[in-house]
């Protein structure tokens, strides 16, 4: 799933260059770290990228290794379950008895080799259960920017039935969640066989589908346009709230591997690695604290400031208090609003 | 006066490129500045600029109307009674009768015309009352950077004689300096005539006389060796140090015509003008307030924070709080102690 358009990455993230195709945490971009981690698992020749149709040619040249068909094409976000329906569709065309896994294209991961373990015992619950497998993260802290997960009866060293998916809690609700060790943190990547959820969509989407179903007679060039009049008419709707919430019987496997969704650039510091890696630019600081700097180039000089994230872009610049991140997308806002489309 | 090595300017003042080189004010530096507003006073022909070795070349670039012989080269710094001292000998052999004055070449001055007129009057008390002239400038608030002139007898509508130089003040003191009206801003600029100066600074400084005398003996080349020399067994003394406080009968003439000595960047502020003039690049403000933005070409977003200075270089990118600005040579000092040469 690389079809997101965020604004929080801004002055680096733009129009046709949003958040998975940027080098946030290291040389490699965020979907080519996502494709990089399913070595040994899932070979290129079976990974499909959902993107949009302004991002396709990026895609491609990011991931040389995917067929050119591999990459589907979204004519407009429609946030997260037509993008699932519509790889699920293809798949059934393509391997109707596959069990696959669906991930953001746009988080991180500290340690690959255990995300690829949890990762096996999850296909493993999806074939055996015939269930949708979420993988649920062990929190670190109490955060209030992810959804939780409650747990319910054990089935497994690692894996649990879910008792229920939790929104974005208030921070004392989060201590209570963490406190308690009953939840984990809900990560967005599911496993599951394709006919568990295309039944699943037909269940709780049906209108989605059918207009989907649709589009997917076509063949050939027809069917993007078909396609793109289809998404059109779709409502947005996310994985979550369209049928995660709404399914019986779905199954957690616990992940422990450093995961984060990079929310924005405050997380970063968390992740404690920069834009592009190494390749950072002298820190002078005096008189400075606890602040986030990313420049890839130019030396950054901090005297009397705190708690602030500064990043550098070649035409622009931010300076943003660390605990306003998530405003970052007003700066984009008010670019929109004043017509300086040059920075959009 | 055009000798200044300051560093609280960084990251546009370097080494090669200090204050009064630079375009701070708007598209001229501060040194052509200085020399265009004596326009109709003092001719190009008489004007002496007197400078550091490394930066004779740039000076001689930004004002060609100038001859070569009249910018007097100081191997090194010796602040700025040296200066002055050698400018007078100077014009003591070229026009030993002139009255002239001796102004920094980094101040900032809003009103041209009134500096004019006002130093159109203490020319005349210079040459009247042959008693040093200093121009003081009518007090825009408390501030506790610059040095305070209390007056003294009344002798015309403007000038009147000196009773005290006083050194910056606390806050305190420059509050009952400015409600009492009989103080001003000791500006630094002095009218004199060249038999008036060269007696104070013989009478006060006679070895530094001395010295510079005695390498003036010299003519052509050997001239500059000779001060070389010179300068090397100089002990560093300011104008005001050296001969004003100590000096007899000054006269001070009241000047209000926006002056500045821009200090540092926070001074800009009040300026409100900035770097390079109308060059400025947009500024996005989400939630900041009283910020001081100087970025000649790229966008500057700033998210939540407020009170803060952001300058913008090709290299390098300051951020400061408003009320750290004299701290920006602190930066300097650590890039000096981590040998980041490139950045000084």
């Amino acid at each position: 799933m690389a079809g997101g358009t965020g604004t929080r990455f801004w002055p680096h993230s733009r129009r046709r260059l949003p958040k998975q195709l940027l080098r946030i945490t290291g040389p490699r971009t965020l979907l080519q770290e996502t494709v990089d981690r399913l070595r040994g698992i899932v070979p290129p020749g079976q990974i499909l990228v959902v993107t949009h149709r302004d991002h396709v040619a990026e895609v491609r040249r990011q991931l040389p290794q995917l067929p050119a068909a591999n990459v589907l094409v979204e004519p407009i976000g429609r946030n997260t379950a037509p993008c699932l329906a519509f790889a699920a569709l293809t798949l059934a065309e393509r391997a109707p008895n596959a069990t696959f896994v669906s991930l953001p294209a746009d988080h991180a991961i500290a340690d690959p080799r255990r995300f690829r373990a949890t990762l096996t015992e999850a296909f493993g619950w999806a074939a055996r259960e015939r269930a949708p497998v979420t993988i649920g993260i062990v929190p670190t802290g109490p955060e209030t920017g992810y959804g939780y997960i409650r747990l319910g009866e054990p089935l497994g060293r690692h894996a649990r039935r879910v008792r229920a998916f939790v929104e974005k809690p208030p921070l004392a609700q989060a201590r209570r969640f963490v406190a308690a060790r009953e939840y984990l943190w809900n990560s967005g990547m599911f496993v599951w066989r394709v006919d568990v959820v295309l039944a699943l969509l037909e269940k709780h989407l049906p209108a989605l589908m059918a207009t989907l179903r649709q589009a997917m007679r076509h063949t050939g060039r027809r069917r993007a346009a078909a396609i793109a009049r289809a998404y059109r008419r779709l409502m947005p709707v996310s994985i979550d709230y369209g049928i995660m919430e709404k399914a019986a019987r779905v199954v957690v496997v616990r992940g422990d591997f450093g995961w984060s969704d990079v929310g924005s650039w405050a997380a970063l510091a968390d992740l404690e690695r920069g834009l592009g890696g190494g390749s950072r630019a002298p820190v002078v600081a005096v008189d400075a604290a606890r602040y986030v700097v990313f420049s890839p180039e130019r030396l950054v000089a901090l005297v009397g400031v705190d708690d602030v994230i500064v990043v550098d872009a070649p035409d622009a610049l931010l300076i943003c208090r660390r605990d306003r991140a998530q405003d970052v997308r007003r700066v984009v806002e008010e670019l929109q609003r004043r017509h300086l489309d040059g920075y959009l």
